[in-house]
């Protein structure tokens, strides 16, 4: 008999984006962590959060932080559900939806842990090859799909779906439809407004983006309340630690933060645009706090490794269609002036020889 | 279509002990909270753990924790795996283990939330009743079991296996055994040594108890690397905050403060038991930090109702076999004290009717 299942036997893990070690001088715009502090209400918060209380079990369904999620979206409480970061409650909600053998309809590219979910579930995962604009294609198969996953805007690209072709699909598909709205903030708009509207949609946000929490694991859904009370049964009953808690409470009580920091990477979002431009990078249009970018005569994976030695930290990912490409979160008007730079020096210094 | 999975649609969610709000002054010994706050100096590695540095993604397979815990168990780091709590632990080993129709071996009773975990996997659960004493039978069925799941000492009873049972179970089992440690601490042997004798053991352990910290959610497994690298797979990939993280290793730097706390609960748990006895309850013999009773001659949940409207919570379970017993957390003695006090009012109270 075999101690493991098969299924995940043969698995790859999923492999998240190499974190240095604390000490460790890095630029570091590989993972889309935002470059401002969290709110200092939010730290306070966590600092009243520090006691003898924490020997007792936390809220099991984090109500306090749902019922400022609920009255910030407008929906009532029953239609939210908070988890220890976006990528639990994504878990969850392939949990609840794909079985053996169903079938997981996603774009190409995406993000690559819902085909890590899917293989667990043991479910056929469908890649849908998105047009030369990494856009939506007209024709989206979406017959016999028993879920459907999108993030939006997409990653790595940065580029946001057009909003009409994803409300067809969420209107055509008769599974679940995940829109995974970990960029949101940074976007013109979004698609909340469909949880409403269509009752197979369910809509994902983090706090680790906007908000600058990627360190606590904050994330939500929201959707109908039948979807939300099946994800609460495979919820792990205490999912969401106190401080976590309290933290995502106080982070959305102080919008005004976050729409500051969202405004300072959106201002440098497109600073970091223009000057790549000049040095002959093609810039695939951006609605998230990263760009994706190639240039015209240098590889992606040259470039990551000129990086690299300079000390700073972008994403390549080695897999078709993005290989050519690199991804780069957006930090702080400094560390993009000197990314500029070195890499000013990078394309000089191939001149040169 | 249907939206959601058939086999989570008909599923009842897991129901966890009863949680009073902040503020609510009640007694609370029902959910097996350790009565003392953790170590001071768990509290002051979260303190400085607060910051700016909360926007980065934690430490994926949080590894300071696992080197801490590996230096305490003697194994390599690569024997360890960290989670968000002991559930989450639990949750990735039932995962990588069972597929839908393996068979999973439960006692009963057992802790209720392994049923619930083989349910998402539709696995097939048989239950092995324990004999009059709440310790194993002597033929324990583990033929064609892919799982074996035991908590020792066990849950609701806080009686211990006989570990040599346990050992000839692992012994003879062909599929994984999962023996969930989470009171050992108050026990006085445990069975860690079975993951270096046998290659299809994981022993889980948790800090929710006896280092008072089940409000962030920090639990552990100990067992061979394949196994560990299975549950990896399924891991969320950033699953344990940096504060948690923190926390951890802080809490297993003080094994003093942990030790002073668990004197004082074994301590009362023998003062409590010797009380009730008096009092005309039997008591199982406990090697947790609660104890499981009945009276002779009331039934649980009448006394239950009676210590509720005192402000008093126990744990009562309506399910055949445990519904005649309450199960009671150790608290602090002053409330040990007054918790007799009640009780013999309650019985005076019954006697003069």
């Amino acid at each position: 008999m075999k101690l493991i299942r098969s299924a995940i036997e043969k698995m790859e893990a999923y492999v998240p984006g190499f974190q240095p070690k604390e000490g460790e001088k890095f630029i570091k715009l590989n993972t889309n962590e935002n470059p401002y502090p969290p709110s200092p209400r939010v730290l306070e918060a966590i600092r009243r959060g520090i006691g003898a209380s924490l020997r007792l079990y936390p809220n099991p369904l984090a109500d306090s932080l749902r019922d400022k999620i609920a009255s910030l979206f407008k929906v009532p409480r029953e239609w939210v559900i908070a988890g220890n970061g976006a990528d639990e409650i994504l878990n969850m909600a392939v949990r609840v939806t794909v079985g053996k053998n169903d079938k997981m309809l996603v774009t190409d590219p995406t993000y690559i842990l819902y085909e890590v979910l899917a293989n667990f579930q043991e479910a056929k995962v469908i890649k849908c090859p998105l047009n030369q604009n990494f856009d939506l294609p007209n024709q989206f198969p979406v017959e016999g799909a028993k879920m459907i996953l999108m993030t939006n805007p997409n990653s790595p690209t940065g580029c946001p779906f057009d909003k009409k072709k994803l409300e067809a699909i969420c209107r055509k598909a008769k599974g679940m439809v995940l829109i995974d709205e970990a960029y949101a903030d940074f976007a013109d708009e979004n698609c909340m407004d469909f949880v409403k509207k269509f009752k197979n949609v369910i809509i994902t946000r983090t706090l680790s983006k906007s908000f600058s929490l990627c360190g606590l694991r904050i994330g939500f859904a929201i959707s109908n309340p039948e979807i939300i009370e099946a994800m609460m049964k495979v919820k792990d009953s205490y999912n969401m630690n106190r401080l976590s808690q309290l933290a995502g409470v106080a982070a959305l009580q102080d919008l005004d933060w976050m729409r500051q920091g969202v405004r300072r990477i959106k201002r440098d979002r497109e600073f970091l645009t223009q000057k790549l431009i000049k040095l002959e990078f093609k810039v695939l249009p951006s609605q998230a706090n990263f760009i994706f970018v190639r240039h015209s005569q240098i590889s992606a994976l040259e470039i990551y490794k000129c990086l690299y030695e300079k000390r700073i930290l972008v994403r390549h990912f080695n897999r078709p269609r993005l290989r050519e490409y690199l991804r780069i979160s957006i930090g702080v008007h400094q560390e993009m002036v000197k990314l500029v730079k070195v890499l000013e020096g990078i394309l000089k210094g191939r001149d040169e020889k």
